[in-house]
């Protein structure tokens, strides 16, 4: 392990990923540990917006939805984000939000599962799991007047609830505020045992962390742009459907609800009847933002560049680093480890419980070290979150994370008025 | 009437919306008349999604959704919307696809419907109505399973099919083939008289044809941002609701369902239960694409600096120099007019029908008149469409369009086979 700063910057010296670092447009004099919300800037990114928006829009207008491959898009960056997810190309399409997308999947799961197996009325998903995924499954179950319960149990008796009655599971692969993981092959492997479908939430997941999507047999998932695919805020998401349900609802002749125009099978035939196109583009809605989806491409192409397998085995050195220096350097400062310790259950973020946890981060990035702030469940801590983006962070960046914690809680430097005030984004 | 080239540029010198066009990047040697389908760049927009992506985003990082304002995105450039379509500022939010909206709007509207009059059934539209306004309604009266039904009817017999049984009316304003315009406030106040709601989509008018929402009383309303509001391709749309619906949804706790985690009262709080937001925030679903707002916010700027009142006086009088031109000048061509002559019944284009539309439509877009080609009707001809955005469109540019029309014509230049080759995207 590393004993001093030197060593971390030996450490960077000798990553194979070090030069990935350099693609990314990062302020002087911050350690951004905030990936896993907001991702970087890939400095390919405005030059591609220049191209788009001068040339392509402005001198080539209208043409340029098809001299400029706009029709494309979605699917193009789709293919691309599949080679992340372990998905074929023409399972996955990049499209609206990342909620608009679990409306559309979770529907879409919900009348398979009512076509097949009536009887099963169960959204079954997480305590704790990430508001929107519980919203959209309210709003559905709401919509439907009673023919759904959503049914949230701690995230280690999942495999415990999933029964006969379940119909759809609908999970966030890594945990938002612990970064624990779940294992999606053997979740799902247990819900296709009981008759139930999944819905995979990979916001937290894709690109920092590998996944096999073919192989765990995955039915439908969705997953966020804007953080470790460095898409920009409010990126577009993606949406996935196992070909095997897409030939089936192409068979039967069940589209997903939102059934608008880029979802049709031939849209610019404007036809007066909606007939959903046979594979992922029925997942497709309205006309989706090219400016938005380029930037979205840049990002994606920044992590094929670097590699999956070779990100996550940083992310593991990166945090295990982090944790370890926290303990030696950080005892008896007040911080309470919540994620996990074993590596194989935790996705790439650290996340540590503080009495203090609002106040702390706000000392912490005003010194230049970027995590944020989540609430701990009721009358539990605040919790700090830490996430490491394998991309960009450097082993320096941990050694200089952690010094400047270790300073804040000893000095308590963060027990100031301006670190109280709130938010609105926190 | 303009008689020659140079009574065009004279009226262009004394036209008081001439500056406006030099806000516009627009090609050497192109005759723009498809701003009804793609607007043009503001040369505003460039500049302005450098300063967010390389200071806001690449510098500010996540900090930018609370210090740059991005939290506020939705809400301010619906304001700003708000302002042309006659609407308060606290009813009108950008967010996701029209199609989308029309989701949120339509399934919000028959949500109030069924708590007030559940024996109404049928959602009353247009034949010929934009395609993703129908694909919408079907995918909303599929999902609920027959508990309503989609009836559409020709455009001049709405208002005899307006009766007790029908929960919505869903009309577009400016139909997208025609040009003929509805009479949103006649529309709306017959099906308020038999207790229906409407929902108005007014993707082919915001920005070029003066709308008082307010005045008319309607009810719900979404729009698009790429048309005449120059927000780039597949930018935001918009949505409104009625304050009074508003806040009948919230006094009667409905949600429209795409129940997102920006349509929540307080996101950041991540509370379990999805409770939505008071206002119009409850139309927002997931994060918004904050750089693709951005690029809408500078499209809206340039039709508030004209504003709405100068751009339908000068859309009126370069459509009617164009009617009178080809009239005078493309006798006996092939041409009829497909747009209604009665200037109060038309939206901002001029649509003819001619047999051979297609190849003409090419033929012209590669002379520089690039306008747009729609099928006809099952059997009729195709359609030449022709847009006129005043904010950028000159009296000189109709004169040429009309000489290369009337060329292209005389000369039958578009009769080679180059002009044949369907593409994507049309």
């Amino acid at each position: 392990m590393a004993r001093s700063r030197a060593d971390c910057l030996g450490l960077d010296l000798r990553d194979p990923l070090a030069e990935q670092r350099g693609a990314f447009a990062l302020p002087d004099g911050v350690v951004y540990l905030d990936g896993n919300s907001l991702g970087a800037l890939p400095k390919a990114t405005m030059p591609r917006l220049r191209q788009l928006v001068e040339n392509e829009w402005g001198r080539g207008l209208i043409g340029s939805w098809n001299d400029a491959g706009w029709i494309d898009a979605p699917r193009r960056v789709g293919a691309k984000v599949a080679r992340l997810i372990g998905a074929a190309d023409d399972e996955v399409i990049c499209a609206d939000s990342t909620s608009v997308n679990l409306f559309k999947a979770l529907a879409a799961a919900l009348r398979l599962q009512h076509a097949a197996a009536p009887e099963c009325d169960v959204i079954l998903s997480e305590l704790g799991n990430f508001p929107t995924d519980h919203y959209i499954a309210q709003g559905i179950t709401e919509m439907f007047g009673g023919r759904y319960n959503l049914l949230t149990v701690p995230g280690d008796e999942i495999a415990y609830h999933i029964d006969e009655g379940t119909a759809v599971l609908l999970l966030t692969h890594v945990n938002y505020r612990t970064g624990r993981m779940h294992d999606i092959e053997d979740l799902t492997h247990r819900a296709h045992l009981s008759g139930a479908l999944t819905v995979w939430d990979l916001s937290h997941s894709a690109g920092a962390v590998p996944l096999d999507l073919a192989r765990a047999r995955a039915d439908f998932a969705v997953g966020c742009g804007y953080k470790y695919l460095n898409g920009g805020p409010g990126a577009p998401a993606f949406v996935f459907a196992a070909r095997r349900h897409l030939q089936a609802m192409h068979a039967d002749r069940f589209a997903q609800p939102v059934a608008g125009w880029f979802g049709h099978r031939a849209p610019f035939d404007f036809s007066t009847e909606y007939e959903p196109a046979a594979g992922i583009d029925r997942f497709a809605a309205g006309t989706p933002s090219i400016i938005a989806l380029a930037a979205l491409e840049c990002g994606v192409d920044s992590v094929l560049a670097a590699g999956v397998e070779p990100l996550r085995a940083k992310s593991l050195q990166l945090m295990q680093l982090f944790i370890d220096l926290v303990e030696q350097r950080c005892a008896g400062l007040g911080l309470q480890l919540l994620s996990p310790r074993d590596p194989s259950q935790r996705g790439s973020q650290v996340c540590y419980a503080h009495d203090d946890a609002w106040p702390v981060m706000q000392a912490l990035v005003a010194r230049g070290v970027v995590g944020d702030y989540r609430a701990g469940d009721a009358g539990a801590p605040g919790i700090l979150r830490f996430g490491f983006a394998p991309l960009y962070v450097r082993f320096v960046d941990v050694w200089d994370a952690v010094e400047i914690l270790r300073d804040t809680l000893a000095a308590r430097s963060w027990d100031q008025p301006q670190f109280q005030a709130r938010r609105v984004v926190t």
